[in-house]
């Protein structure tokens, strides 16, 4: 199954707002439905936002009636200018659709006909890109978990952050493939509780085994024997391998290792960040107070309460065993040249 | 303020479920509205338990209006059994009970008139001493905590817990009275949100400056220079110093010791359990299942998903600082003999 599809000349995708109660399928060739579904969340996920803003884009462009060409890349130009846009933090938004206007321009088509065809096939490419790259993370990220193996994930990053497959999940979705016994421990991943939602959701749905547990909860299920590996994914990871990710991530880290469990990082090598040295030039960005004040959408915290909210918080390199991406894995020790040339090589 | 009090006549308690909400007491003079609110944790923590079942009973018993004293000791050795085994795991509950119960059967009181003066005696006596303890803790405690001490806690550990003070909370209140700047970090304590609901709520109303984060959060805020001292309860404690208290206490004693905080429990020594040497003996009560599969009244995660919900985890005496009853300080390297002779001398 796929989180986003071309079907019939329309992009389908999951409204993730929706799960884990229901599993809806949105269905539209207008860009506008897509940019109000990324911003309400019901597409979230670097790869499935960047994916899902080119295809929109090009089916959009598809149905148009325009009979000049002009007035067709005129009106394409408006809806990129639109699309980037949408949610402004999200890099993957703004590079798939720089990526499609680059193409529109260096491609120089002669024709309506010819335009909508190479930006249909170029949206339909980033989506393939897109697909392959998590299948190869899968592939390299399998190699690490052995057979009958529990692996503890926080957040979500999963089929639902991505076309299908994701990052982290794409290893044991590979390792289920490939004969393996897995099973996943979800930690719920407060405040947004995306593990809870999304990851319980799409581990049942894909039949692995998967048990969720508050995120305090880690500890005891490590001190308890119940978990072989932590595997999770990442938002940016810096030259010494430093990594920012969904918050409570350093803590996990520092728990696998107290109790001598490999802790995996699992991304694209776009995710790296080759102008930065260390974590420490990752600013962190603070959310709303009312995610952490409110829960199921009951207020939780007293009115007035200070709150901190941080997105994300910074893992050492020196707590990650291997970081593994679409090229392959690289271990620890993490060094400046150690990672440039494995994602430039 | 207090959590308990006897006023005119009546038990007044805060009902908790209202809290951060709303603050209301309950004033009743009837043994089955404490066991009530007992059952519906409006009234939680152990000591309170304890204090308010002995109110409870002792201020029914005054207002019968039986003419014999046969008839008043029948009807309280009812009471007695009734309210004795309302929330059955409560072992403060059951000791306060037997020790009013023994009470009235060795003062063998000639009437009516002195059997009711006895009883409402023993109960103001066994609410004295706890607040007592509550103040010795605090007194303690506070002896541990500098001026301008960021202080990270977890679940409720204050005066809701207690006839006032409470146990861990104590620390910052005394602190706080001999004029020491203090602030509170609660993690909100999921499953069931203690931390945010009624920590956060305690401290804004004893102008205790607080900040609310998750769980997940803890480490971030260790990591950015946050947090001076880790001080929280115990459900039960070992000879060798292994500590069960509520989940998630493990994680942050491993996080206080990655980033060099010191890491106090504060206890009365009626929690040592001088029959276990070690925490392995300890059994950790696994909970409802939806306490994690909800929040906030509404369902996050999947119908039908597993779920672990451990009340407790054992954190081990080697990564606990130091440990603060209401008889002072005891220090690491616990020991058996080192905790005998404490609670014992």
């Amino acid at each position: 199954m796929k989180n986003i599809d071309l079907v019939e000349g329309k992009v389908a995708f999951i409204d993730q707002n929706k799960l884990p109660h229901v599993l809806d399928y949105v269905v539209t060739d207008d860009y506008l439905v897509i940019a109000d579904n990324i911003k309400r969340l019901s597409i979230r996920g670097a790869p499935a936002i960047g994916v899902s803003a080119a295809l929109g884009i090009a089916v959009t462009i598809q149905r148009m009636e325009e009979e000049s060409l002009a007035n067709l890349q005129k009106r394409f130009g408006e809806i990129c200018d639109f699309m980037a846009v949408v949610r402004p933090t999200a890099v993957n938004l703004s590079w798939a659709v720089n990526r499609i206007r680059k193409k529109m321009e260096s491609s120089s088509p002669k024709s309506v006909e010819e335009f909508k065809r190479i930006l249909l096939q170029e949206a339909k490419d980033i989506s393939q890109e897109s697909e392959d790259e998590s299948r190869s993370m899968g592939l390299f990220g399998a190699s690490l978990l052995p057979d009958n193996c529990r692996v503890l994930t926080n957040c979500n990053d999963g089929m639902l952050c991505a076309v299908s497959y994701g990052t982290a999940a794409a290893a044991w979705y590979v390792a289920k493939e490939q004969g393996k016994q897995i099973e996943v421990i979800a930690c719920e991943t407060r405040p947004l509780m995306q593990g809870a939602r999304l990851t319980a959701w799409e581990c049942m749905y894909n039949h692995i085994p998967v048990t969720v547990c508050t995120d305090s909860m880690a500890g005891y299920a490590m001190a308890q024997g119940m978990v072989d590996v932590v595997m999770l994914g990442a938002d940016r990871i810096a030259l010494n391998g430093d990594t920012a990710n969904k918050i409570g991530t350093y803590m996990l880290a520092l728990l696998a290792r107290a109790h001598g469990l490999p802790f995996y990082v699992v991304a694209p090598t776009s995710t790296f960040d080759l102008t930065i040295e260390t974590g420490r030039e990752i600013k962190i960005e603070q959310r709303n107070p009312e995610e952490v004040t409110h829960c199921g959408g009951s207020r939780i915290a007293p009115e007035g309460v200070s709150v901190l909210n941080p997105a994300f918080d910074v893992t050492p390199g020196t707590l990650i065993t291997s970081i593994v991406t679409e090229k392959g894995v690289i271990h620890s020790p993490f060094t400046n040249g150690k990672i440039k040339s494995h994602c430039l090589g």
